[in-house]
């Protein structure tokens, strides 16, 4: 007798092409219908072109029939849109009102962080002023879809990740993308790309409080924010919007992170505080929320990023924040 | 005999209310008519409120009643749109591309290097992600105006600022800000705030080369652009969009600033590149502009920055910053 879990086990292993997941972690297969040994495989076709179906239909048949004791194989395909299949258990934004104060760079190291944990993790990069995310972490593919929908690229560690940037380069490949890019364009990452099954989606916000972080707060079910800051009353000042923002639309603040909180000089260890005395204690005391780590300006750390390599950072005060980070993610 | 000449200098130290510069510097000024011993004089009033005009009327008689032998005195308001009396030679746009490169910081620089040289400037400051502007030269006023315009306000050197900042504070102060504030706000600072006479003004452009760099770029008389970056690709990249539209619109770059360039340790005066290699000259080159200067992490600065006293700073990278700008600018 040929069991469901024989079948489900036979495709554990079928990566979605494009995406480089499987097809039970994109959350694709959606049905295994057996009739003594024939079985009946329905697969979502969302976000999956009529070529790719092709090949998914191929790859379904052949890792069945090796089944023993198998019958008939049909593989039919279920039209769904993404929103449909996407299974996300926490969504988590990453904000802090000022651009450049590495927003990007947290997101990205919590990212890794929630990996190495083993975590399923995507990167919705909601930053139009700039594709860090990809940049950081290598990534040049450009993403594929169908009528219903777009994969997210993956990254070596297996992080999904969808940005604007990737998609805006050449604005000729509009097929992909449909309607007004920017303003709408969050909304649109949410709803029309194939996460599949994920622990967490962080959200990188763009700057500012306006309309994107607004919509995203409205039309995402956000779990809570991480607000980046740096020790600059400049960059401070704009911060405390994002936390009134986050307080008065009633989405809870999960930590604080301070970047660039200080320079440890190379040859006498010195600490330098850069951008003047650190103020996390006071942002986290405004904001509520507990202190997730103070990450300093680490050459280092500039280095991986603009290589592609920010998956291969280790560093103390790195570890330390992963620590945090796990105990603050609901 | 009394002369044009007379008149004008009688009234060459009337400053006006809530900007605190002189009639004649605002442009206010619009026309001195002598008949024998008796003088007409007619100023426009331009984001003058009525009350203000009643001011200006007693001070302007006040002053010209002074001069030996005027006979009677006739003061005149002219309706006029800030756009018809503002007379700004330069237009000079600060740009970046990405957020948090410094380009806020590099506009502050630039104008304070310039009103040292005792140009007339002013700042637009058209960068919604963060009040930079107002914070770094120690603003806190509000804008006053009228039904036809709005008074910038003015720093202790006598930089003419204006900054979406200033009119976000309190949002029910409608009566000075007409019409969606965010989107078509750049023009609306342009055409609407009396700038009076100024040599430059410069113009501190949001991150980003979308909506409203190219508003920027279309819409106001645009003599050059000045492209910040930082030495991280990250920034590059971004910073090398810029370049590319500035190209495509014909708009010429005046020069390149790189920013957070390095660091020298204050004990052994050790130069560190925080964020990787210069890369100062092969943006240059990319941009066909002169290298106006690497400006360095200074924790001094930024300390200046947080209390409002940009205004103070001083430094030798600073002072070759200045050279190369005056000889750069048009």
């Amino acid at each position: 007798m040929i069991t469901e879990e024989q079948v489900k086990e036979a495709l554990r292993n079928l990566l979605v092409p494009g995406v480089g997941r499987s097809l039970i972690d994109m959350n694709l297969l959606r049905k295994i219908e057996l009739n003594d040994s024939n079985v009946k495989i329905t697969v979502a076709s969302a976000a999956l072109g009529s070529g790719t179906q092709e090949w998914v239909k191929t790859k379904v048949i052949g890792s069945v029939e090796k089944i023993a004791g198998i019958g008939e194989i049909a593989v039919e395909f279920l039209e769904a849109k993404p929103s449909e299949i996407n299974q996300i258990a926490q969504v988590v934004c990453v904000m802090s009102g000022k651009g450049g104060v590495g927003k990007s760079l947290v997101t990205g190291l919590s990212a890794v962080a929630l990996a190495r944990q083993g975590k399923r993790v995507g990167i919705l990069d909601a930053d139009i002023t700039g594709p860090s995310i990809p940049k950081m972490f290598g990534i040049k593919a450009r993403p594929t879809g169908s009528e219903t929908g777009i994969l997210p690229i993956i990254s070596r560690m297996g992080i999904e990740i969808m940005s604007i940037n990737l998609l805006l380069e050449n604005e000729d490949d509009a097929v992909i993308w449909r309607g007004p890019l920017i303003g709408n364009s969050i909304k649109q990452f949410w709803e029309e790309t194939l996460w599949g099954q994920l622990d967490y989606l962080l959200v990188d916000l763009p700057p500012g409080t306006a309309d994107a972080a607004l919509t995203v707060m409205q039309t995402l079910p956000v779990s809570g924010v991480i607000i980046v800051s740096t020790p600059q009353d400049l960059a401070n000042m704009i911060v405390r919007k994002a936390v009134n923002m986050a307080q008065k639309m009633n989405i809870s603040i999960l930590g604080v992170v301070e970047n660039m909180s200080y320079f440890l000089v190379p040859d006498t260890g010195k600490k330098i505080e850069l951008f003047g005395k650190s103020k996390a204690e006071e942002m986290a005391k405004t904001a509520n929320a507990p202190l997730l780590g103070l990450l300093p300006i680490d050459p280092e750390l500039a280095r991986l990023c603009d290589e592609g390599n920010v998956e291969k950072y280790t560093s103390d005060e790195f570890t330390s924040f992963t620590d945090s980070l796990i105990k603050a993610l609901p």
